[in-house]
């Protein structure tokens, strides 16, 4: 037999059994706190027809999306027919989870609630080129409010993100903790009617203030100057990104006094402070920071604009935000919603990095319950079913095999007890339990044996 | 703009919320179950390698693929070169999990476990023509253990296939129940054997007698005798299909003598043995019925067969069995494996037609916080969170609109409490609870309200 090439497909990922449970703890969390918020699960095809999906994310979107080919006769036809790109496929995969919502609000809009309160947890897949921390299929976590335009949404889905990082174990807002960025799309165009900059312009403008993080300020005094705003309007927005003050409640001062003139800077403000004081009792209380130079890439935020910070390190671990046009794209009709979506990759990275995940996974197995001979190995497999029915998770070395190997196995599962059920131990109503990291090892009666593991289990 | 088909694309199916609970419910019993038998979760990407998925399945097989086109350069070239199904492509999506899984055992071989005991729950692909019970994307819920020829590997397997249907709520063997049918390949050969069944026509004569169930005996006689069997051979195929004992004690002894001048079929009746004396304590036992003339398709089986029944319907709840083959086919080396597989969607469909999910699904939300005016809307959200920290799933209303409308809201998503927080509430530090089911309300003091709640929730 030739030899396979047997890694995954270029910029996907397998993951193996402990990987997995790592990414289900964070997973969990998530679904847990994303349900007590009133949140519940969609879920939608990973293939949608290619029209839905093409003309979504601009022309550099619709050359990332996998497009699955035709079938059958009508593949043949297109491939008889000057086949193209566009005519040899009907399908594609998804690209993100926003556009099969829009989708699921149009069509089933006479069966969903007002407000239409959904998680989504779910791999998507671009064909991007594959680099360090960018793959071609991986999870997005989006949660969305479809259907007011309230600022208790955005402080909603806010406090959402922040008790997930904080059960998480993200404490603060300083080096282990956590930062929710806010700004407004009404305080970045007042900011952009202030400096003097002209609509056609503002476009350019806001993504190279979006690049101060990642060029600096030079960087993005370089990229105005380059892109034709005004060296007078270029002088007064790097002013103000000097002189944002430090202080919180002095920055929104600031940004009132600064914005006075515009009535989108005005509304912009406004709607900040809603959301602030709506916070003020939640979760993320204490984490937000005004920011009102994030853009996020803008393309379709219509109001609040939020990403989540970990301080010190580079990358967001999610954002989101208001988009009050998008939602109404296949509907004929305005819907606005406002969302958040979590970065698991990011803060599955961060966890690790800083040592976060705990000790011992749900999921794993406890207990090896090991074989002596073919005389045993009913009371063997009695005994794995009686510690399942207690709630343990067991396993059963399956073959008659020496206790050595029995013992390397249960080491290689990091299995931190194995149950022995030898004659004598039969003779006796026990049973011999080695503790495989200190290797000592202890009779214990078979009628005590589930309250002495759930003892030593965490 | 142009009106959308928002439907899904053909074969696929959208899960909206109510729909995903009740998936969400049986996946959790069966992950909990098979983690409490100590497999762990394994995950692998959505779209494979094109010659990893070719091949594997038979030509039949190779067409239901959906096959990824190349993209950019690499499609442009294919396209411009006498175009094929197999030129511009170069990956497809899963099939089914157990080729990943032998893809994996290869990879990673050095990594894993002695035995590596793995489960895997994630949506598969086929190019099938849509039926009613037919799809394009559907869930698999495999369960394998790879690396042992041990009979209680089989124990194990079937235990956890009918712990998983236990904890759903079928109970006995009865109308209520299930039967787990169990046969070996062996017993197969051995049956071809004493009927005298040529080497070359075994493998048409056990695709009729696989048929039993949909065509009946008549048919399967007729079958035989079309696809070139003797009349004699048939004959006895017939009387034994006829003749099965009823009991399943006896029907072992039936089959021992039956298949005593057959070498294969000896050790078959022996493999079935040692799997119903292993299962005699845990779950299976009482299950267990043994089909002489199981197959399922039998491609691949290299020992036991197994199926799940639900008594009184047609089609099967899931199957499996020993493959020792298959597995190894990516590393050059023979592996034993094992492995059950559960039909989601067949579950469900028997669940619902009998009523048997439970009345409120874990994820629902239980309580709707209401919004009375910009005066309380500070403390209806402090209420929400702070529900929401005693372990509450919690909606808040977003906008101020009167109480009807909130209420048929919370009706909309079958939220059984709605909680009012005007200033008379406030000043009495109370809550008004209206029972939406009955209409009747209460007033609750504030600090009662989360014992109040949680006796009234289940």
């Amino acid at each position: 037999m030739a030899r396979f090439n047997t890694k995954p497909i270029s910029g996907a990922r397998d993951f193996l059994p402990a990987d997995v449970l790592r990414r289900k703890y964070v997973i969990e969390v998530i679904e847990r706190v994303y349900q007590s918020y009133g949140f519940e699960p969609l879920e939608t095809p990973a293939m949608e027809r290619l029209d839905t999906l093409l003309g979504k994310y601009g022309d550099e979107g619709d050359q990332l999306i996998f497009r699955v080919a035709k079938r059958g006769d009508k593949l043949q036809r297109a491939l008889d027919d000057n086949p193209t790109e566009e005519s040899i496929a009907d399908a594609g995969l998804r690209y993100d989870l926003t556009v099969p919502l829009a989708r699921i609000v149009a069509e089933y809009r006479n069966e969903l609630p007002r407000y239409f309160k959904r998680y989504q947890i779910a791999p998507v897949y671009r064909a991007d080129r594959p680099a360090k921390g960018r793959y071609r299929e991986f999870v997005q976590c989006d949660v969305d409010i479809v259907g007011s335009t309230s600022p208790a949404v955005e402080a909603e889905v806010l406090a959402a993100g922040a008790q997930v990082l904080q059960e998480l174990g993200f404490a603060g807002n300083g080096a282990d903790g956590f930062a929710l960025r806010l700004n407004h799309r009404g305080v970045l165009r007042g900011l952009m009617e202030v400096a003097g900059i002209p609509p056609e312009l503002e476009g350019v403008a806001l993504v190279a203030v979006d690049k101060l993080d990642k060029i600096g300020a030079e960087g993005v005094e370089a990229e105005l100057l380059d892109r034709g705003v005004s060296a007078q309007s270029t002088a007064r927005l790097m002013g103000w990104i000097a002189g944002v003050p430090g202080d919180e409640i002095e920055r929104i001062g600031w940004l009132a006094d600064l914005l006075e003139g515009s009535e989108q800077g005005g509304l912009g403000v406004a709607g900040l402070k809603e959301i602030v004081s709506l916070s003020s009792h939640g979760p993320a209380a204490g984490h937000l920071r005004l920011d009102p130079f994030l853009a996020r890439g803008l393309s379709y935020y219509t109001g609040a604009i939020f990403e989540i910070e970990f301080p010190g390190l580079s990358g967001s671990g999610g954002g989101g935000g208001r988009y009050d046009e998008l939602i109404g794209m296949f509907s004929n009709k305005t819907m606005p919603a406002c969302g958040l979506a979590l970065g698991l990759d990011r803060i599955l990275l961060v966890l690790e990095e800083r040592g976060m995940f705990p000790a011992r996974l749900a999921g794993q197995p406890q207990v090896l319950v090991t074989q002596f001979d073919e005389s045993t190995q009913v009371a063997s497999l009695r005994l794995a079913h009686r510690l399942r029915a207690a709630g343990l998770r067991v396993d059963l070395y399956p073959d008659l095999d020496r206790y050595g190997r029995q013992f390397k196995y249960a080491d290689e599962r990091t299995i931190p007890f194995a149950l022995l059920l030898g004659p004598n131990e039969l003779a006796q109503a026990a049973v011999g339990v080695k503790n495989l990291g200190s290797g000592e090892q202890v009779a214990v009666p078979m009628d005590d044996i589930v309250d002495w593991l759930n003892q030593r289990l965490l």
